[in-house]
């Protein structure tokens, strides 16, 4: 069974779910096995190592694939962008930053301009730079974000955008979160940590595995994590992982850790080499709570549609809705 | 058109929608305007004000109402609790606290046991201690509450809980929000701040009014209020109301709040009795965006339901879902 909206008739595709572009996560093979299963892979454009960036683009050849960047990090090093449009992806979408210096460049080539907001402020300047599709994020995402829960966010970000496509984030993993997001107003979803836990996604098996095991009562937003890395984001985003023995260590304690930034940061990064995610974080959502399994990603993107399709058609029967 | 869920048919109510206890605001009259409706009113047992409890059982009478309390405060004062079972209410709800000492008794009567819940292990208490009702409430709930997304939380207790009826709260003021907690798992919802702007709520009206005029962004979920007022919660509850300009004051310094409680309580006390929301709290959450009017509570539940029921009985055409 397939779902029709206007994200899948918008972008050509069957089913209705997007990849995150997760920075190194969703590279070439995670983006080509959502698509190939009818979802929409976009590969990360991250931090912009241009190199891996070039890897993945030749990777995915002529596939409809698009390409998500970090608008701040973009916005440092923006011959990354001319480098995804010679390609001529169908659609390109900035996350957490200023649309504006970018969006014109993204539209002429004919590309769908996908924004990722977190705000309903956002989002009016997104559509004022010309937003084809608006993803709506909530706090409960894995990896950066703002504040705002993805229930009340998602319908208010359809009343204030009629004519753009509304895309729900955060919180999502399964055919119930599809049917959901739809019924709020959204015409499709976006994924990053059921995809982060997938065989092909390029996260460390070890990470995988915790996901697998994590609780979404043991996430948590904030800083820490960023100030151990030495990559400390713009207000007012802040990231979303997994509690672990670092966290519950240095949660509310982000001065003294900034104070003994030099020494945590080598710590941090030995952790990080060496895959210990007693310290490293691993990125994820409080979705955890609904991933049990490590299915390739194709597999995914089908059983969640089928479910959303199945919950939704059934509605009126289960309900017992009469007129 | 009406939805027919666990819920319904556990209340023998005729839409799954029930008002949130709220403190004050829940009283007989607007509790009465919800059940009269087909929805299910529940009176706010809140911190414990006998005489106001008592009116209210009284204004109630025989009609199928139930009763919500704040539960580390009805510890205090237990007998609250005995006052409202002599009533023989058809639910008992308790939230923000330990379950197990009043379990027991609330089921003895017949009442069903409703446990507002806000992580998982929290609902896993509840169901050891008898839960028939949980009620998943989101962090973007308007009040008092913790920090998870509903998005995720809902389908996570309905998987925890596939013997006990779920509801969903936090961030719904509408059809879709109700539509939409169905397709998580749950069988129904449970609102603060869309009864808070009715016109039988005992809010104060310029209070209904800013509700009105807010933006979701401009919520916020923390202390300073409960600081402010010198009502501090137990770990880990925090409050969630509008911004306002006390609260763009104090964010952040909240231990400066607390060094000068005794001088900042007295101007707050002020403020409250002379209902200058500029510095008192209206307490609202995140879905203030889809408030817009004032309407009967009565209206609420009924143009809810037929929302819902409209969106999920058209769903299989809207998406051309074919098998």
């Amino acid at each position: 069974m397939a779902i029709s909206t206007g994200l899948t008739r918008a972008l050509n595709i069957r089913h209705p779910i997007m990849l995150a572009p997760m920075d190194l996560v969703a590279d070439a093979r995670l983006a080509l096995a959502v698509s190939r299963a009818g979802g929409f892979g976009m590969v990360g454009g991250g931090y912009g190592e241009e190199a891996w960036l070039t890897r993945q683009l030749d990777g995915v050849g002529e596939e409809r694939i698009g390409v998500g960047f970090i608008t701040w990090s973009l916005a440092k090093n923006p011959r990354l962008l001319d480098l995804v449009l010679e390609r001529c992806p169908p659609a390109v979408m900035l996350s957490f930053g200023e649309v504006r210096p970018f969006a014109e460049k993204i539209k002429k080539t004919g590309a769908l301009l996908v924004c990722q907001i977190q705000t309903l402020a956002q989002a009016r300047d997104a559509l004022a730079n010309g937003a084809d599709i608006l993803v709506a994020q909530g706090a409960e995402a894995g990896g950066h974000g703002v504040a705002r829960g993805a229930f009340p966010l998602v319908p208010a970000v359809a009343d204030l955008a009629p004519h753009a496509i509304v895309v729900a984030a955060g919180g999502i993993a399964d055919g119930r979160g599809l049917a959901a997001a739809l019924m709020l107003g959204a015409e499709g979803v976006l994924m990053g940590t059921r995809f982060y836990v997938s065989q092909e996604a390029a996260s460390h098996p070890d990470a995988k595995a915790a996901v697998q095991r994590a609780t979404g009562d043991r996430t948590i937003r904030g800083r820490i994590f960023d100030i151990a890395r030495k990559n400390i984001w713009p207000e007012p985003f802040t990231g979303r992982v997994l509690c672990n023995r670092f966290s519950d260590e240095w949660a509310g304690r982000e001065a003294e850790l900034l104070r003994r930034q030099e020494e945590v940061s080598t710590l941090y990064a030995e952790a990080r080499t060496k895959f210990d995610f007693d310290t490293a974080a691993v990125i994820a959502g409080e979705v955890a709570d609904l991933i049990s399994d490590i299915p390739p990603a194709g597999e995914i993107v089908e059983r969640m549609a089928a479910e959303a399709a199945e919950l939704l058609a059934g509605a009126r029967d289960r309900y017992r809705i009469a007129p």
